[in-house]
């Protein structure tokens, strides 16, 4: 059996794949040599997973990997009709950023909570105006996604009392159905996007949802940005149909610095961020190596994506 | 049997002291007029608790009321030896601030883990520049006072994943006594100052407990701010002895606009508001009315402060 070879969209810093050594070829390739070089890949590790590469490379001529693996929750950033109608399968690294996620919608939630931007502006201005600040147990939540992230999310939310209740694309035990989507978020106090981008979830956040929102509620998106109409949700901020907001993600990333975005008020903006935590390189490489080790010995790997839906079902 | 007076060191909202009609004879005062009005009443109500009037005119001459109440949890605002020596009863606001100055730790805890100041920081600048940011599952946290605020503390942050440890001024069950602190501190990602102001507490919080702390430790003070040496935290900021502080308390409050506190890279500067949610006020009035009548049946009071220790001792 000849070694496989294994071809990396890199990123710097590139995937520790030193237990790789002599069990698979690997090579190199960036966004103007990806196309040239799938022909001859059997594996191909997506590990930068800011690239829209793979989704413009695939479609081209000659052979193509068996299995796509990225080192990301999201697969929006590489599927397209020809990957979804070929025999190769696609893994994600579902399962790395679940916990980081969640913290990160806890900062949030207990940021906007305590009004901390507002603190930080003021100490700017070296004021000091004492303000009451809002209770976060005992307020509800409404999460969107029903993956290992929107699950973590309702855990750590419900760690500090929040009433939660979790939405997803089919109704089950301990998660909605879209149908309950809009009576939900109209007496939720943080309604938190954290579903993959699909042709279901796409704009979902719309001036019309926005409107059914309380004046008091916030809206935090750790998906992807394009499941918010963005102008819809810069409009709800201006005439106060909610309260505020805070955007991980952007249709377009990075946020150029033009986008009127970054100056709205009520809207905290960051970089993508939210599942990044130190040492989550090292983690994803290694859950990589193991999957490898799986496809090497001819086992069933896990985190297989339903390509047509966009994300691992199940649970 | 007479109606008792009850005098009031009033603020801006006065308290809702309804129930009360005819029951007691209300009468207001501020800084200026309590030490004339001292002497006829039966009960003082402290609802001004950024004031040491109570302070500066209980040695004067005359009767003192019997019971004083503050509708805060520390005393140090009142406290005086005359007052001490004297036989009226102390009560304070012990309960209503727990949860909220807990989930106050938190947000901080995860807004320093997360690197919002930074990131609000950076839309200012509209600058996208991503960072790997903290887990806080897993990192451990002193909590110094085990009060209920401590206690508070302690629970939000273990919700969070933290490992936490409970330093008290009595070793017991579940606390450490102040020999272990050193030592709990050392290791320490998360220091918080939850402790009343006494004798032991005052400047607790000195250059050589800031030396012991790890380089990666994060100090938060929601006590009192005479627990800390200002300079000292200053200085340990500036030599990178910490990574990081917020205090919501300072030994003078309004922190006056000159002080280099406002403007110390790594410090998060709060103006005394970690407990005061909406609707702590009618919580705080309606603590007083049931204490009220208590005292007016005879029954004991709860919440009795230990004068010579300056907290309500006991669980």
């Amino acid at each position: 059996m000849t070694t496989p070879t294994l071809l990396v969209l890199d990123a710097d810093p590139p995937p520790r794949l030193g237990r790789l050594t002599g069990r698979a070829r690997i090579e190199h390739a960036d966004a103007a040599t990806l196309a040239g070089r799938l022909p001859r890949a059997d594996v191909l590790l997506v590990w930068d997973v800011t690239s829209s590469a793979v989704r413009e490379a695939w479609p081209g001529d000659g052979p193509r990997p068996r299995w796509v693996h990225t080192a990301s929750a999201g697969v929006d950033h590489l599927m397209c009709p020809a990957l979804t109608a070929s025999a190769t399968v696609v893994t994600n690294a579902r399962g790395i950023f679940d916990q980081p996620v969640a913290e990160y919608v806890a900062a949030l939630v207990l940021a906007m909570a305590k009004d901390l931007p507002r603190t930080l502006e003021l100490q700017r201005e070296r004021v000091w105006r004492h303000r009451e600040t809002q209770r976060v147990a005992g307020t509800r939540a409404v999460v969107v996604g029903s993956g290992p992230v929107g699950r973590a999310i309702v855990r750590a939310l419900k760690a500090l009392g929040v009433t939660t209740a979790l939405v997803g694309r089919t109704p089950r035990t301990g998660v909605h159905g879209p149908d309950d989507l809009d009576r939900l978020i109209a007496r939720a106090d943080w309604v938190i996007a954290a579903a993959p981008l699909t042709e279901q979830t796409r704009g979902m956040f719309d001036a019309r949802r926005f409107g059914v929102m309380q004046p008091s509620a916030r809206f935090v998106n750790v998906g992807r940005g394009q499941l918010v109409v963005t102008e819809a949700l810069a409009d709800a901020l201006a005439r106060r149909w909610i309260a505020g907001a805070a955007l991980d993600v952007f249709a377009s990333e990075p946020l150029p610095s033009g986008s009127p975005l970054w100056g709205l008020p009520g809207l905290v903006v960051s970089p993508h961020m939210s599942g990044d935590t130190v040492g989550r390189l090292d983690e994803l490489a290694a859950q990589f190596v193991e999957f490898y080790t799986r496809w090497e010995a001819g086992r069933p790997l896990a985190n297989v994506v339903d390509k047509r839906r966009g994300y691992v079902p199940g649970h």
